[in-house]
């Protein structure tokens, strides 16, 4: 089943959406929000089923979907936690200002809690104050939790994960290294994240989901011309379950959270840090790490961070071609 | 105005509490719960204004409030950041490690934005599942916010606090060198955290609130005898409107966001980092800061953190003696 949240109120109005992403069906006076069919998803679900085998039938009145207006699924949520499974991302970064990647960051995933009471549209600009604070995007896979147990397992964490969508989660690359060097994580430097128009289940994903990863290409456009067709299913070296576990060791994760997966990164086939797409490679989900191959190879970055009117495009495709989540598609404004 | 939240469902429901704390009405017929009311204050405030005045006189029928009924005011919130606004908290955090106090410390608050999803009453437990964590209260003041524009000043930020309370931000010590260490703030290392049963409008706290500073005595137990008697409103170097301010720099803050200040800290009078209750001083409200005298004292701490069984307390009266907030006062647990 595909979700979407549609204007109305500071949570919207529930809607399920075709699988084609050309209808929906209101479902509002069924279930009011997402937030209100996670809370109580057993008993909500199979009614919303029944609503989307008649959508999908064409058996109910039904209306046109469009990506531009729907609200993020989730326009605030209890929790939102991102998490670094693309290692290959992180180890990039590191080298790029010199420093060694820990051992232990194989085995032991990087996660920050992120602001959740503010969550973005898929076509909603991304609002920034000052160019000079160097924004990027980073765009990554999320998945959406029942409520979970404190200590769970990665391999039962599994079985908690209700939805699946996609996230740019917008980055102020020029704020990052003094505010990570005061110790206490990422507060001004990680601004509102944009969420997919639609979020999914496991189920629609097919054999492409496959023990808590996602195996197709996530494709990054930047500026109308391809910047990233990273395979998200590749170099993953945490899947979901653990991350979700990872969140989990100390408290309870309760329904509605959502936890990211990092920017998605690949190496290329050659073992090398990878090629911008328009040379041939899978290019990059965030400009920063183009811009540390630059910085690499030259000396110095030459791809600037995000400028007013600059578009951003991040979408996922099935293997027959079609957009599973819709489009991530915004460009940066002035507030 | 006095608000708690009484059981029922994930958001529970709404009560006005008198302000002797002795009686409530259950105003959840007019709000449903404080975040409902948060969402729309202008509309919803004076209808429980009026609710709150009959229950002053006694004019409507009104319940025994019960401070160890009451859940979190916000069982699950949009938002929970925290903020250092006692850097003599954090001078000596870092000297007990022999690490300097950056002087920007002084004008850039630290902030860490915090898990929001299951945030526990005043007298549920503490729910450890080692104690090897090294599990520690941390006794703090905490407001919750309306709507707060990006880019907001300081003194702006002032008027958009809608509630003031009591927030326990239980913290695993032994998990948070690492933790850090990774350099993406707190995960694990800080579990759910315990608010005050009831959370009250600034003007309930007459002259004492000046400014975004409570000009209060923090009043910090451990297993019954007094450990912390901290002057809320001295050495606090950044009031919340500052807080609020900080955390809007980059993205709007959201209606029901909760800023918490930071471990309430004095230095002695004297000027040195002050002396524990039983000494005569004014003690400390967390277990970590009176280990770090005792280390800088004699080479090592002799405090242990909190153990199965032992009982912590943080309450903050008014000058003629009476409990603001009510209590938090619970008992660390094995799941």
């Amino acid at each position: 089943m595909k979700f979407a949240t549609l204007p109305g109120g500071r949570d919207g109005r529930l809607a399920v959406v075709s699988t084609d992403l050309a209808w929906y069906a209101d479902a509002s006076h069924l279930v009011p929000t997402l937030q209100a069919l996670l809370d109580d998803w057993d008993r909500h679900f199979p009614v919303l089923q029944a609503l989307a085998t008649e959508l999908e039938h064409g058996a109910i009145p039904r209306e046109r979907f469009h990506e531009r207006e729907a609200l993020a699924p989730l326009p605030r949520a209890y929790q939102w936690a991102d998490g670094s499974a693309y290692v290959n991302h992180v180890e990039l970064v590191r080298k790029a200002r010199g420093a060694e990647l820990p051992e232990s960051f194989w085995h032991d995933p990087l996660m920050y809690q992120g602001g959740s009471d503010d969550l973005r549209g898929a076509r909603a600009p991304i609002i920034l104050a000052d160019e000079g604070w160097g924004c990027d995007m980073e765009a990554e896979i999320c998945v959406v939790t029942g409520d979970v147990s404190q200590g769970v397992s990665p391999a039962a964490a599994l079985d908690h994960i209700r939805l699946v969508g996609l996230v740019n989660d917008v980055s102020l690359r020029n704020l990052i290294p003094d505010e990570l060097a005061k110790g206490f994580g990422f507060v001004q430097s990680k601004p509102a994240s944009h969420f997919s128009p639609v979020f999914v289940t496991p189920d629609e994903l097919g054999d492409a989901w496959t023990g808590g990863r996602l195996n197709l290409v996530l494709r990054v456009d930047l500026n109308g011309e391809a910047f990233g067709r990273a395979e998200a299913g590749e170099e993953c070296t945490f899947d979901f379950g653990t991350l979700i576990a990872h969140l989990a060791k100390t408290r309870r994760v309760m329904a509605g959270s959502i936890i990211g997966s990092g920017t998605v990164s690949n190496r290329d086939p050659d073992g090398s840090p990878g090629r911008p797409c328009k040379d041939g490679g899978r290019g990059y989900s965030c400009i920063a790490e183009q811009r540390m191959i630059e910085t690499i190879a030259s000396g110095k970055p030459a791809t600037p961070f995000l400028r007013y009117g600059d578009s951003v495009r991040i979408e996922m495709r099935d293997r027959a071609g079609h957009s599973i989540f819709g489009a991530i598609d915004h460009t940066v404004v002035k507030p």
